[in-house]
């Protein structure tokens, strides 16, 4: 799974999970593992030392995770998750995509432009502060309200640069806990191996399995010019690894939705999870046909594809176990029950009773402003249309020069003063653009544009005009000169004088719909969010009341911990087996994209052992958000790197189904072999202490 | 509404119309209009020879409608239902599609390949000879014996290549009626706008108003070499038409499903249309970027590009109307409503009251086989991935040389005796290919195949072995010969020795993969097919029942006629009015396509009058393969030329909403004008007789 691309869907806040989930099912905090189930269904229990280990062994990559594997700031993540990294060290003359890329002594290690790596430091309970900020306060007095105290929270624990602090909401707003990171940001690429085993079997096989991928990337975190020294690291298992082992996987799973009311469920099922989709298709459509242009357009729309790829069969994964009748009864069932045994009850009725009606009725409005909100303001850094970079940037510098002379409290929360170094470094590191690229990208969004909102709808006016969309995309991407860092830095130092002075067609495109954005955006927030974070919360702590607190929340991406074992599943009647092997790889291969081995391996397949496990498949309950993930055994040692889930934990959004959800994961023992057969990385085989 | 893309939803045979249906909903056969309600209504009660005048005037143009408007064959129809022709009539160096055509003698009438117009004669109750064939069958044996008496009852009618005749069921077999048509089969183009006129405001338009369309050509009969004498043909009106004017309009609507059961429209909403509207997205996008390649793309691509987004804007609408809760509750209340009925009754008990939950079995088969016959055997001329005529000639051929040998009434329907003369014109019929645009289509389509089935599936490895799908479509494409007529033509009359001697790439491809699709297709006519036929015809008779026959049958591409007046409708609170203006369209021009007004229309502004009405709007109950039908005054003069409904119009598949759902038409007037001061028609105003 890719989860940089799940994140739109994220409701933004935690529910607590069902009670009487079933066995394996979860995930955890570190400080609320049940650890009584455990021990009575593994006989194991993890020692707080075991368990701080682990915690502070793994990393966010971005929207992925990692584990740091020496005690030299090496961390093991997915090759996906280092993609761009990747990608923009490549030049069409040296293209570490499809070769790889190995830094045999330490100087060649290269710097990955805008990555950061994050790593949970200290974890302190704000429960009691935000609570109190907002008591008593609804619709857009407690966004504000919420707003504003995360941000003062978050701007004192934020000291240095180097540090980096989010009040995360669990339980919804059951709990709320002030998370301190450590940040790296200076952040080099080690190795990569060449993108036709990273991604064997391509967007075919994704979300597949058996499955036949080395999809990891080496990176080290610096500073000072320096490796950092990490001596909380997960070494490479000494043990094999075998079916109905237990299995622990820790990571920042991105999002769950798994205690939704129904009129939530039906509102992703019908509004926003069929529009997504059905936009992913056509966009899908025109960057697989944009790659055959030639080599250049092929090597910039592919990264875009794939990312459009994984997301649709991700999502349409979800829209699946929606449109599953079996599936949506239980969960209609669920409330059902629960909305019953709080009407009988005479304390719980009057404070919860009013909850799902209330969620019904924001869901009904968020289906009439969805379309607006998607096209004119957009639910992450651009509107819909907007497919460039070029914007993305525009919108930040324009509404930066606006933000950051207010108040932190008084900002969009985007840019508070926490948020505002990862937001520069964004920014301003070096991205690559291809012109023609970002022209076709604009022009096909702004014909979506006049459809979806229709050619006399007044935003539609405000952005065309006159103009084509060929013309008008054309004329904004050549006469802008936001691809250049220096410039960017330049507005962004100099504010709104440097804005408004600005003859940049994009600064201006920008500048001149800021109001739009930010009118529909408000909308939003006081008519649907703050109604929906209300309620929701209301919803959670009914449950609460009626089942007490047993389970975890839902993944807000941030550091969890599922277990669970090594076990294949059964589909169409037939088991199958928990592990594929190196051999299988070779059988599989047909020599053609995206079933060819890249050379090296066939060149070397004579010293490879047949019999290896390759990837491998455990009922862990993961989501995007877990690429990279270490997978662990009660040694706390390293046995596997997560890389996606089957087609079935695609409905784990909403649900987890232990007979099917599985986990994908490349063995660690393949990775070691293959590190010595196949690539000679002798610099690293014995850092990792598997060298032979 | 660009019809011939919405055919492939329909479920082949009409249900009886719902009791209690609003003043001016139907598509009423001739033979049984409720004329006493049209008294009651209008004042106004059509003589029979009203009737068979209007009736003989109407002619079938392929999946259109159209008109004879002149003594002379002149038939007038719409641009988008003739730009096939129009294309294939086209060079690089003379496009038709962009200039326009205008043959100023009779001598330049250039012969439209493969294009057929149908006008229909008699029409014979044959419901005795069917039922009778088919009595006390169900399953395979019904749709056998079924087929087999149509076939016969067929070829018995077509007593010559001029003649073409059909079984029609309507009242879901309450009714079969056999239809012989006199068929035209030198059909030629007399005059076509520019598309830019044609189809101003293109897609961003379509299916919406206000409205500026000139979406018309005049095409003509011939036979002999000469053209046909038309004594019934409409007259241009000598009144003008105002709002609130009765309006009837003569066509050949191709499908509704007013009468689905609850677990039918379930199954539209949640599978059929669903998955039809993701792959027509993806497709989509392809084209669109494909015609980027270069101008000769541009030109190949743009035809399909449009019935692609035609198709997905009407789905869309479709799926729209089953997603609203309001829309979707009335038609399970319907439902509950019949069952409740049918249950009370100890007669009509134990011969209806099983037929919903059998549909409803059929319904989670068909859910079940959807994809594989989808992408194996099609529900047309081609499964899904062979986006190509090569193939879809290629599988005719080799199905042809299969079926003509065997009797009549054993042979697939498409290859009875009736039909094979129409299937070899469009065998036969040159067509342009363009080899690069067609290797691009089919590599498309093979990568949605290996996604859809995975990769691992037989069918898909049987097709794929190890090629890539750019390999194999190039290899496919290059490797034929079927793009040319006397090769197609060698083997249509060589038969199954010619076949199977050829070395054709595709025509081998298409056998080696012929078992599989009629496996699936044998499967799916068995066990959904047959049942949902036999199944509906109950559920019509208990309807039938219950309320009595008052109502309309479903539309089934046959002959109807809707009556209905001129006006506008409320949108947002606002009012819309009924007609448009031929200085409208100046107003609304950007000169950027879609939005660029041809430049005969520029030049002649000044003499254009821009108060002329241009475009209007009547509550006429219509749907896809009205387009082209004349709209009809009380006199039975010609008054407009339906191209298109509006955005709720869509609905209109599964029921009629009087409030809000239009028919878009050419005014007669803007017509005759345009003719006269744009194009300086004279040859045509004269025979129309509006020259002034």
């Amino acid at each position: 799974m890719k989860t940089r691309f799940l994140q739109v869907l994220t409701l933004g806040a935690g529910l607590f999970a069902a009670a009487g989930a079933s066995a394996d099912e979860g995930m955890w905090t570190f400080n609320h593992l049940p650890k009584a189930a455990l021990k009575q269904q593994y006989g194991f229990e993890p020692t707080d030392a075991w368990l701080t280990h682990v915690r502070r062994s793994s990393v966010k990559v971005g929207g992925c995770s990692g584990s740091f594997v020496s005690d030299n700031g090496l961390v093991l993540t997915n090759h996906h998750c280092a993609e761009e990294c990747i990608a923009r060290l490549s030049t069409p003359a040296q293209d570490y995509t499809k070769r790889g890329f190995y830094a045999k002594v330490s100087a060649e290690e290269r710097v990955c432009p805008g990555q950061q790596i994050n790593q949970l430091g200290e974890v302190t309970d704000v429960t009691a502060r935000i609570q109190k900020a907002t008591s008593g306060l609804e619709g857009e007095a407690f966004h504000q309200a919420f707003r504003a105290e995360s941000a003062r929270i978050e701007k004192a624990c934020a000291t240095s640069e180097s540090i980096n602090c989010e009040v995360v909401s669990l339980y919804h707003g059951g709990l709320y806990e002030l998370y301190q990171y450590r940040r790296f940001r200076d952040v080099r690429i080690v190795f990569a191996p060449e993108v036709d085993i990273a991604f064997f079997g391509g967007d075919p096989d994704n979300f597949n399995f058996p499955r036949y991928d080395l999809d990891l990337t080496f990176l080290r975190v610096y500073e000072d010019g320096k490796p950092v020294s990490t001596p909380d690291h997960l070494s490479f298992a000494r043990t094999e690894l075998k079916p109905n082992d237990l299995t622990f996987v820790s990571g920042n799973p991105a999002s769950t939705e798994r205690l939704l009311t129904v009129a939530q469920l039906e509102y992703q099922r019908d509004h926003a999870l069929l529009e997504h989709l059905l936009s992913l298709a056509r966009y899908r459509g025109f960057l697989s046909e944009y790659g055959e242009r030639d080599a250049e357009a092929k090597r910039f729309a592919r990264s875009e594809l794939f990312g459009v790829e994984n997301a649709f069969k991700a999502l349409r994964g979800r829209q699946e176990a929606l449109l599953d009748p079996a599936f949506f009864n239980h969960l209609v069932a669920n409330e059902t029950r629960l909305r019953a045994r709080v009407a009988a009850d005479p304390k719980l009725k009057p404070q919860y009773a009013a909850a799902w009606s209330a969620i019904e009725k924001a869901q009904a409005r968020e289906a009439e402003l969805h379309k607006e909100l998607t096209w004119v303001e957009g639910s992450g850094s651009r509107p819909a249309w907007a497919k460039t970079s070029l914007f993305t940037w525009a919108r930040l510098l324009v509404r930066a020069s606006e933000e950051r002379p207010k108040k932190n409290e008084d900002r969009l929360e985007e840019y508070a003063d926490a948020r505002l170094p990862s937001l520069e470094q964004r920014l301003l590191a070096p991205k690559p653009l291809n012109q023609a690229f970002e022209i076709a990208k604009l022009a096909f969004g702004l014909v979506a544009l006049r459809e979806e909102l229709g050619a006399d709808h007044p935003f539609v006016k405000q952005v065309l005009g006159k103009a084509s969309p060929e013309e008008l995309a054309s004329a904004l991407v050549k006469g802008s000169k936001l691809q250049s860092e220096a410039e960017r830095k330049r507005l962004w130092e100099g504010g709104k004088p440097a804005i408004l002075a600005s003859k940049d067609r994009m600064i201006q495109l920008a500048l001149s719909l800021d109001g739009e954005g930010r009118a529909i955006r408000t909308r939003y927030e006081n008519e649907v969010e703050s109604v929906l974070t209300k309620n929701s919360e209301l919803v959670a702590r009914a449950r609460f009341a009626v089942y007490g607190m047993s389970s975890y929340p839902d993944a807000t991406g941030t550091s969890r911990l599922s277990f669970g074992t090594v076990r294949g599943w059964r589909e169409n009647g037939r088991l199958l087996p928990a592990f594929t092997t190196i051999g299988g790889a070779f059988e599989r291969a047909t020599g053609r994209a995206p079933f060819a081995l890249p050379k090296s391996w066939l060149e070397h397949q004579s010293q490879l052992d047949p019999a290896m496990p390759f990837n491998f498949v455990t009922d862990n309950d993961i989501i995007g958000g877990n690429s990279g993930s270490p997978v662990i055994n009660r040694e706390g040692e390293f046995v596997g790197l997560v890389f996606d889930g089957n087609i079935h934990s695609l409905g784990g959004a909403f649900g987890f189904d232990i007979a099917h959800n599985r986990t994908v994961a490349v063995d660690a023992r393949a990775i070691a072999h293959t590190l010595d057969k196949v690539y000679g990385a002798s610099r690293l085989t014995t850092e990792l202490g598997t060298a032979k």
